[in-house]
């Protein structure tokens, strides 16, 4: 039986993608939502479905709050309340569920289960709301692979040099030296290397012909699929006055047992001194991922298949590690919540 | 587990798709039926599947009533009887199962289960005989959702006044009275208003521009999925004359446990003093079903999925009293089919 | 529960098919397979799988018998050895299994099991190596249908009378007189005509403008679904010297439950005399199989669906002999390897 976390806050959308007409819909650990602009600059979560007949409310109309049906009529408001029921009176079971959700980093942050949904528990993605809006890099990508191997494939970048070896990697990543630690909430795995050949992407931002420099590359997980990188680089010895020093989240919001939702937003000093070249960066990671990693990552699920991964013996490499860890402290808050 | 009625008369066809070829392969209730001309006017309904490898005996050819397998040239008569056997003598096994079947009401009617197959079982859709062809306006339609949902959207035809807003809606139908009464084999919902601004569609069909009528829209199910409904619409106080008189059958036989075949035949005054219109109106009965109604259903179905639809605890509308005695009908009857 | 055989020798693949770009992937009994040409003019067969996560290696890059993975550049060798681990150490979880296999009659074959990979249960395919290479017309074809059903088809030639109608077919060998007969390894079937009518494709080759001749059509299988044919014709009375000899093997390798690769190679005193028509034997062979056999296969897979083809109570036919003969031994052997 597949084991969705409840407990935990998901990233659901990005506050944009709800705005442009009203509503959205997206299945997130198995459950059909529905993200509707509340009319008052809000936006609120509900189930995707008419209390009526199971209809998804979002083939409905959507107007200043109000969502209507489009198969009977029914209204509700962005509290899941019926506010119009054409057939008769409004009684209780004509409400719709509402799950706990919260604005916060530019996106829309919901909460499945029954335990307290404490806004604490949000991951710090507070650069997003550093930066202004047109220097940040921000997109959508939907794959059809477990979302712990699109978590895995984050934790362990090496796969960089190997994948993505005419853009950001060929070797650097494999050679840096590897820091793994992690505290109750969070696993945080650190890349650096010194004096070392940088990735064909990188070697532009140093001035040595050689494309040698100093190179920082911290992910920092958060339950669910919650990431925060860090890339720092510099010309060898020069790390304090970095020209890049760039932030990234990756979001891994599973959708079904095999498929997820990817969020991303990347923002660097580069960006925010010249806008202009944020579309730029943004083709060139959306094309990564899904040219590169995606298609791979889909076909390790196909070999996968419905098999626990742990229990086909996989062979550990060191650079495993903090995708080990990330795959136990999931573990150990899903054996959490199926305690009684 | 799914449980298909089987002890009931199914429509599995119109006359006239199968006499085009001499035959027709569909599946009805899980089961792969051949419709096949018997060459003396007559249809019979064989299993399509060849006694001796199964190969679907609608893939071979048919000539005068026999239908020969493609694969190894057995030949069958409409009896099921086999009549040529190229590799030896034609034995008892060299059958194929015919089905209890009457063609009345320009359909062909099938029966699968074991109990006596009642001739009198059949729903009386006489007003298609009392119409000529050319005034007939016939469909197929098929939709990949389960039968009862499409059941139900006929049974709560309120549906029309969102979904069908600008031809058959607009609110006359929520605001109509209803009444629901039932017998041993039917349920009917009778629909009714007075002096009422009627659906944009029949807006046409009364003097006064304010397009206000007197309304009846009555509908008859009897097991499993066939359903007989009269529009009759006139100006207020004239309904003992109305311009309108109508009569649709609209069957939904089921295919698999979420697919459905759809057939209805419509019938009107107004068809039958013009046939020339028959094209048009079976444009405007396609289009709502296949552009309004098919796309909710699928999506309904969706949702749904395996679940028991009560099992998800529906919130029931006054609307839906019609529907629900439908349901329970069909469980009775399952439930009855199950006892050994 | 699905019970692939896997004491046996497949046949995975023609040499050829390997040679172009150095591997290939297959899927053989639900074991993802890739076939690497090991640089040393042997090709060898691993698990289309990194020991790592499991991504396929036939994603990644081929050189000088060496496979990368693409997805964190584990190298390994044609024996499935670890080569070059970039990320540390190479230890013994760091190889990938390799399955005992034998380039034979231009053909890789693949033994799956754990028992003893006896190298003379190869079937003597010896016609191909007599053949020159120019001469053969070989090829590979796909279908979604159980492998047995595609043996069966080749086991009863009678079909061609029906479904090859127009070249193979006629009637001939439904007429011809068919010998059954088996030993511990191997089903023949033999089927024999006198002064008969030929085939629409044979009666080319014999000299009498009523087409009649003698004719011998000879199937021998060996587990899992190897078959040999040889076809023989001549003018009546002349079959001593008859102008065709062919010898063809058809090989149905099982991939999964419902898909089947097809292997076959056919050589004649014809196309050896006249290696330029080879072409066009092999356009009509392929054109056979994908335009008659293919769908009919496929129709029948879809009506028997998952359900055990004897338990539904197939009619035999004296022609299924052969085939039913097949299905026995095939069954004993599922039976005997599932014993402890």
């Amino acid at each position: 039986m597949i084991q969705f976390l409840r407990n935990v806050w998901y990233l659901g959308c990005w506050v944009d993608e709800v705005q442009e007409t009203g509503m959205l819909a997206r299945t997130i650990a198995g459950e059909p939502l529905l993200f509707l602009a509340d009319g008052a600059g809000g936006i609120s979560v509900l189930r995707d479905a008419c209390p009526h007949r199971f209809a998804p409310l979002s083939l409905g109309t959507c107007e200043q709050g109000i969502v209507r049906c489009a198969y009977h009529g029914l209204a509700f408001d962005a509290a899941g309340d019926c506010v119009d029921n054409p057939h008769g009176p409004i009684v209780k079971a004509l409400s719709v569920k509402r799950y706990p959700s919260i604005a916060r980093h530019a996106a829309v942050w919901v909460w499945l289960g029954e335990q307290f949904a404490d806004p604490t528990a949000i991951p710090d993605f507070g650069f997003i709301d550093r930066t202004p809006p047109e220097a940040r890099v921000t997109g959508y990508l939907h794959n059809t692979a477990d979302y712990r191997l699109m978590i895995d494939n984050i934790m362990d970048l090496t796969h960089a040099d190997y994948i993505h070896a005419s853009t950001l990697g060929g070797g650097i990543n494999t050679r840096a030296k590897a820091k793994v630690s992690e505290d109750e909430n969070s696993v945080t795995i650190e890349w650096t290397a010194e004096n070392d050949r940088l990735a064909p992407l990188h070697a532009q931002f140093v001035t040595n012909s050689d494309a040698m420099g100093d190179f920082l590359n911290r992910v920092t997980w958060f339950a669910p699929g919650n990431m925060l990188q860090r890339i720092m680089l510099a010309n060898p010895g020069e790390m304090a006055t970095a020209p890049v020093d760039s932030m990234t989240c990756h979001v891994m919001t599973r959708e079904g047992p095999h498929s997820t939702h990817y969020f991303f937003c990347h923002t660097s000093d580069g960006v925010t001194a010249n806008p202009a070249i944020a579309p730029v960066v943004l083709e060139t990671l959306v094309g990564a991922f899904s040219g590169e990693d995606a298609p791979m990552l889909r076909a390790q699920d196909r070999r996968i298949g419905d098999a626990d991964f742990c229990s086909l013996g996989p062979a550990l490499l060191p650079s495993d590690k903090g995708a080990v860890m990330v795959r136990r402290a999931l573990e150990s808050r899903i054996a959490s919540e199926a305690r009684p």
